[in-house]
Formats: C-alpha cells, sequence, structure tokens
C-alpha cells in the first residue's frame, strides 16, 4: 500500500493543502481557499498604515475548506483513501503572532475581544512595532550582544518580541489575560495535537530561531536579565516559554481525536513541527549548498544553507542563522527584502492604474533596453530588511523627466528589487557562501517573465523554477 | 480724441492679442488663437524628445486671427476705431530662432525646405544643443570668461548660439543659405515694419543681452576671435549682425503697408522694439524695485530689476543681467526654472491619469500638511535653469512607501518646484538684491489656489496677482 502526507501552506491572502504521494512526490490532491476577514484576508486599521492582522479563527476555516478540497481531488485516484495519509505538516507566514489564555484558547474567540483587532493574530507585515523593535535592538546592545549579531545587528518590527512588547503596552487588561504569547505556526500545531497548556506548547525552531531571539547553542529564548532591561512587562512571557523547541524533522506530536474529525483525517497521525512559508518553501524547491532559493512574492526572501562548520555565525544585516530550521544539522541563513512585487502593484493599482496592467507595462518594457529610461531607483517602500534592518527607510526614484513614461517607471522598479536582491547575494559571499544557482519561488516566477530576466541580467546568474507550484506546502508535506 | 495702442504676445501654444487704451490701461479688445502646425503648436520629432519647433508661418496666420478678434471686440466701444491705434508691439518666447535667407525671408518658406523641421523656429524648449552649449561654454571660458560671468556661468542649450551651431551642423545645405539667424520676435517686427535686408534688421536688446551674449557696455555681439573658438562656422552670422540693437522703449520703426493691409491696422503707426514675453509681462504685471514678478506657466521665471549702480553684474548661476531690457535705465535679472506647470502636467497626463484631475488632486491635497506625505522632490524635471545651469539635469522624488498616493506625489511635485524657487530668490538676496513682495503671472496663479499657497509659505511672502489677464500682451503694447 502506498502512503501519503498532507502539507498545508497558510499564506498571507490565502491558504493552501496538498496531498502528496510518499514514495514518487506526485501531487494528487490541492485545495485553495481565502481568509474570511478582512480585505484579502487582512483586517486593516483605516487610521493606521503600519496594522496588519489575521484573525486566528480564519485558521480553522480555511483549513477545513482546503483539506476538503483536497481530499475531494485526491479521492478520484484508485490507490488513494485518506486513512493513507500518514502525517500531517504546515507552515505559516512568521512572526505572525498572537495571545492565548491560560487554556491555551487564542483571546481574539472570546466574546469581550470579538471586535479587538489588537488580540488577533499581528500580521508578519504590522509594522505597529518600529519604536519597541528599536527599544529592544538598544537593550540587546548593552545585554545580549551576541544575539543581536546573531540577527544581523538589529531587531525587528515584523518579529516575536517587538510585537509582543507593543501588545503588552497598547491592551494591557488583554495583556493581564495573556498566559502565553506564540506564532500562529505552533498555535495551530498545538491545537492540532491537542496541546491544552500553554506552558507546554512546543515551538518550531525556525520561528524560535529566526524571530524569537532563541539560541539554539547557548541559552534558549532570552533570559530575565535580558527580558528585565527590555521591559520588565516581559518577563511574564519569557517565563511561559517552557515547551520544548523542536528541528526541522521531527513530529510534533499526534492529530487529536477532535481536530482529526473536524478535517477529516486519520487521527493519530504524525504532525510535523511547524515551519515559516518561506523557509519550508526553499525546502520544497529544492535548496542545497551552492543553490540558493529566492521567494518573488509581495516580499521577497533569500534562503542558503551551510553546514555547520562553516565560519558564518554572524553577518551584519542578515536576519538569521538557525540550525536545523529548513534541513538536519545544516545552517539556514536569511535574508529579505521587505517589499517587492508589492511595490509593482503600489504602482500600477495605486499611483498609475491608467498607466497600464502588469501585462502591458511587461510588454512595453521588454521592448525597453537595460539602462535606457535614465531612471534608478531604490526598494525601500516597506524600509529595508537586509541589509539596512531599518524598516523607516523609504523609496526613492531618480532620474525622471517630462518624457518618462509609465512602463519607465515600472521596469526601474523593478530593477530597484534586482539590485536590492543583488546586495543580499553579495553579502553571502562576502562572508564565505557561495550561490552558483538559484531556483526562485513564489507568486512571480511564473507569471512575469520580464522581471525573472531582469533578476537573471542583475544577479548574473540563470533563475530556475521549481518543478511544484505549491513549494511551501510541499515543503511542508515533506517535513 | 483717445489713442489706442495693440500689443501681441506669441506663447508657446497659442498667440493673443489685446488692444488698449492709452489714456487709463483700459483693455477694450482681446483675441487668442492656436498655431495650426504640430502638436498643440509645437512640431515634435518622434524619435528625438528634444525637438521642439514652431512653424513661422504660423506667426502670420494667428495674427491675422487674433488681431481681428480683438478689433472686432473693440468696435463694441464708440470711442474706439482702427484709426485711432498708434501703436504696436509684440513679445515672443525666446530663444526662439531661425534662419533668413538673403532676402529676409524664413527658409522655411521655401518650397525644398516644406517638411523639414531644422529651417523651422527653434523654440525656447527644443533642448537638442546640449553638446554645442557645453562647447561654447567651454571656449567662453578661455576666450571670454567675462560674457560667462555675466549669463552666469553656463552658456544654455536653450539660447540662441547653441541653436545656431547645432544648425548648421546637421542642416550644412540650409546654413549655406542662410544670411542670418535671427530670434522670432525681431523677424516678425522686422516684417512688420517692412525690413528685407537680412543685415539690416534691428535686434532687441532684451534677447540680444540674455540670449545672443550681446554686451551693451563693451563690444557687442561676440567677435570673431571668440566665435572662430566656438567653432569657425559661426563666423557668417557673427558677421551678419549689423542692425541695430536697440533699448527698450524705443521704436523699432514703423508699420510697412504690406503687413498693415494684412492685419488690417494703420499704416505708419510705431513698432516697438519686441520683446521676450516673460520680461515684457514683468513690465505687464507691475515689477518695481524690491517686487519680483514671478511667471508660473509651464515653466517659471524671476524677474527683479536694480538701478544701473546695483554691484550686482554678475550673479553665479542667473541666466541673465542686462540693461534697458525691462524698464530704460534699470538692469533687468532674469532666472528661472526649466519646467514647473509641465511636471504637474507630466505627472497627471502621462503618469497618473486615473489618480485625479489637477482640481481633484489638488483638492485631496489642501487637506494635507506641509511635510505630512513624507515626500521630498527636486523639480529638475527638464534641467535645472537657475542656479545649477545644466539641462542634463533629471527629478528626483523620495520617501514613497506602499501608502503613497497620487495626491501625495502630485503635492510633493509641487513642493518640488517652490523649493526650486527659494533657491533662486536667496541667491538674488545673497547679491544684494532684496525681495520685499512677489507678484505672480503665468497660466497657472489664476487656476491653481494650493500652487499659490504653497509657494507663498515656502517663500515666506505673500504672491500678489496682477490685475490684467494678459500681461505680456500688456506689456508689450505699453512698450
Amino acid at each position: 500500500m502506498e502512503k501519503f502526507v498532507i502539507g498545508i501552506d497558510y499564506g498571507t491572502n490565502t491558504a493552501r493543502a496538498i496531498i502528496v504521494n510518499t514514495a514518487n512526490g506526485d501531487e494528487i490532491g490541492t485545495g485553495i481557499a481565502p481568509y474570511p476577514h478582512g480585505e484579502d484576508g487582512i483586517v486593516l486599521n483605516s487610521t493606521d498604515p503600519n496594522v496588519a492582522r489575521h484573525h486566528p479563527h480564519d485558521y480553522l476555516l480555511v483549513t477545513k475548506l482546503v483539506v476538503k478540497q483536497a481530499l475531494k481531488k485526491a479521492s478520484r485516484f484508485q490507490d488513494f483513501n485518506s486513512n493513507l495519509i500518514v502525517g500531517i505538516g504546515i507552515d505559516t507566514t512568521a512572526s505572525t503572532v498572537l495571545p492565548l489564555d491560560i487554556n491555551g484558547v487564542p483571546l481574539a474567540f472570546m466574546d469581550e475581544y470579538k471586535n479587538d483587532i489588537d488580540t488577533m493574530a499581528w500580521l508578519w507585515k504590522d509594522h505597529s512595532s518600529v519604536q519597541e523593535a528599536e527599544e529592544i535592538t538598544q537593550a540587546l546592545k548593552k545585554k545580549s550582544p551576541e544575539a543581536l549579531e546573531r540577527i544581523g545587528g538589529a531587531y525587528s518590527s515584523e518579529w516575536f518580541w517587538s510585537k509582543l512588547l507593543r501588545f503588552a503596552r497598547i491592551a494591557p487588561k488583554a495583556y493581564e489575560q495573556t498566559a502565553t504569547w506564540i506564532e500562529i505556526s505552533d498555535w495551530f500545531s498545538g491545537w492540532l495535537c491537542g496541546v491544552s497548556d500553554p506552558f507546554k506548547i512546543a515551538r518550531g525552531i525556525c520561528t524560535a530561531g529566526h524571530k524569537g531571539l532563541y539560541d539554539s547553542i547557548g541559552e534558549g529564548f532570552p533570559g530575565e536579565d535580558v527580558l528585565m532591561a527590555i521591559d520588565p512587562i516581559l518577563v511574564k512571557i519569557g517565563d511561559s516559554l517552557q515547551g520544548k523547541v523542536l528541528p526541522i524533522g521531527d513530529a510534533l506530536g499526534r492529530l487529536a481525536r477532535e481536530p482529526a474529525e473536524f478535517l477529516g483525517l486519520p487521527k493519530g497521525i504524525a504532525v510535523a513541527v511547524p515551519e515559516i512559508d518561506a523557509h519550508i518553501g526553499a525546502l520544497g524547491s529544492g535548496i542545497n549548498r551552492g543553490r540558493m532559493v529566492k521567494i518573488l512574492g509581495t516580499s521577497g526572501v533569500d534562503l542558503v544553507i551551510a553546514t555547520m562548520e562553516n565560519p558564518v555565525a554572524t553577518i551584519p544585516g542578515v536576519s538569521g542563522v538557525v540550525p536545523h530550521s529548513i534541513m538536519p544539522d545544516f545552517l539556514t541563513i536569511e535574508a529579505g527584502q521587505s517589499a517587492l512585487g508589492d511595490i509593482y502593484g503600489w504602482y500600477v493599482n495605486r499611483i498609475a492604474p491608467q498607466g497600464g496592467d502588469h501585462i502591458s507595462l511587461t510588454n512595453s518594457d521588454k521592448k525597453l533596453k537595460p539602462g535606457e529610461t535614465g531612471l534608478l531607483g531604490l526598494d525601500w517602500y516597506n524600509g529595508n530588511r537586509t541589509i539596512l534592518t531599518d524598516q523607516r527607510l523609504t523609496g526613492l526614484l531618480v532620474g525622471m523627466n517630462l518624457q518618462t513614461k509609465p512602463e519607465h517607471i515600472y521596469r526601474s522598479l523593478i530593477e530597484a528589487t534586482a539590485f536590492g536582491s543583488k546586495v543580499i547575494m553579495n553579502r553571502f559571499s562576502e562572508y564565505g557562501i557561495k550561490v552558483n544557482e538559484i531556483v526562485a519561488s513564489g507568486g512571480l516566477p511564473g507569471k512575469n517573465s520580464l522581471v525573472m530576466q531582469i533578476f537573471s541580467d542583475i544577479l548574473e546568474r540563470p533563475l530556475k523554477i521549481p518543478k511544484s507550484e505549491h513549494t511551501a506546502a510541499l515543503g511542508a508535506a515533506i517535513a
């Protein structure tokens, strides 16, 4: 009998599931669904453009939908039935974090917080916590400079502790009822395993290491002295982080009865240690030594791996170097661009909607030679993650004249993102990590051949495309 | 019996005439008409965005139209009849220059050059001659540094000799048939006076001094040694400049029979020395000591006057200091911005036509506080005339993020032009020319109150609007 695994990928706007044959990697069933809440799944605050939230309840609803779709499609195969599924793995965006109460239940599920967006999950791209990130960076400089080095010299407003600190300050009543603060991947995997003790929930090493300041070699999560130096308010959550921190490839637990029935999956199958979407997508895209995986989506992520002996413990401006997080016994090194396709979308949808859509602008741009427009730009429209690690930075465009056309600006925005990417690749190279080939994953590569060509020209390497259309879900299934 | 004068203003896209009562300044008749050739009157070259030409024949046609309209309107007044008109004055854009043959006739009128845009008038904003301007600047550095100082340190591609040098090089056959090279204001005024000898046509001091390197105190137009140093090809035209160079307020001559009949005006009336539109518009706007006239149109011009004793013979980066050119016995100092309203138009028409029109964007912008958008720009979209004198410079915008809206960019473009203007005013001040009040003229002030307010805020002075809607034509009529 063949065996199957299911992987579920929770993105920014939609979730998708795939069912994979463990013998040959065939993807025999898929499902996709949008989150019900907010605008394209994101709950916004009209008075603060930095706010972006997910409702945790959406994760239950979309999971039911995408698993059902995937099972239905898979059931067309004679060799398949749902009892042959032996494991489930998930990945989510990160840091997408939320508060749990003493019963391990999201505060957002309580009636009294029904309309309180602060108890929802703070989506990765929520940038409310710039000030808090700065405070954490300053405290780490004094109390834990080695932790700061490990994450590239600055703690981001997108990460676990920045968002927690802001939540604790702006929602003191809810914070009082908060037992722990958790990555949504850990919460949801814990729910799949039936864990209800907020102090026992295991955490994936990928988020813990890349976002939560977890030191796998040293002392684990930041100790009381560090948290006191940032703000004593954080100590309570530091104390709550008592669950195991597990590497990729391990099982977090077994699928509990209630979620098994809810999803129509066999009870007791293995639940994988959860992962960050970008990272596990790299696994699904075939990351390897010398082969960088580049995720080209609304934002950009660059992932490389290196042996544990590689002298790359710290790379300035690079977000994280974490062991065992994509492949057991390898270091993962992550870098990225805070906005990428988002910039092209901003231009086409917000600024120049009559200047042409992505397709017509791309076709006009294909007639242009590199440099012909005379325009030069910086891609800091959502800050700069790597290598400057500063969310307050903004975009720049220079070289406009009265003959500048919409397609000129569009092309220069693509070029700006490609040069931003080159800065990252060069930084890897300076620290001994060679990139010989690039696999381009994410939403853009299949859609926009001009983006691919410009990136290839500027990075001076061929860009390959992975076979699977669902690399993150595939990676989760592999896990 | 009352007496009347007629003033005709030849702009970039249209021409207009007004008939004025000399006793009280009442404007009793107006006419306006577009140039028949090209796009909005401008003949373009699709393969070279720097090219912008006027067909000289358009000047005959529009003059007939606008004079006829003005006479018709004026004839509703009992006190008026066309025989009471005692003088005519004109102004044009500058340098707008063209070649004349040995009979004083534009080469563009000849059958063999019917479709040759190089024999047409090279419009002020034609920027084909950047390379030639640079050569002239370099030659002047060596041979005539004092002339270079007088024009602000660099010779512009918009001016008389740059355009001539390029014309001579790219159209050698036409250049062979060229007897003289002339500002269109001088050609047309000469035609009004019936002058047909290309070596006798008088030139207005305003264009000669501001654009043609004419030194009213020293040796007149550049001598053979200077022209040889630039390019010997120019000597022929240098030798042709034998007509008088006349100050404002003088009569160039008397209206000849043929043009008088063609236009329906009395033969023998005074024809004024012609003027540059911006300069004579300053007269029509009430320029005075301490009162700057600022022309806010497609481009921007700043004009101040100073007594002849004023120690301002040279101001770095300022285009020209010329005596007798707006008011007899005063120095005129001219500076400007190569693009102003053109930048707002570029954005609204070319880049973001669905982002809103000028009115809706302006209304959105009125709700914004200064600095609120976080955007900062440079207004060098058509190069920088003052104080950098470099046509190759280009625009810049910094501070964009994914929340940036079309109205934010629109406002920042206005602010960029206002700050560009402030740099000019500060340069005046550094050289002892105080600006206590500003009269804003041109197309924009009456149309866009936000532009007026932002300029007023940034320049820290009230902006007044002249009484007449036709300040250039009024100034020409006064002349």
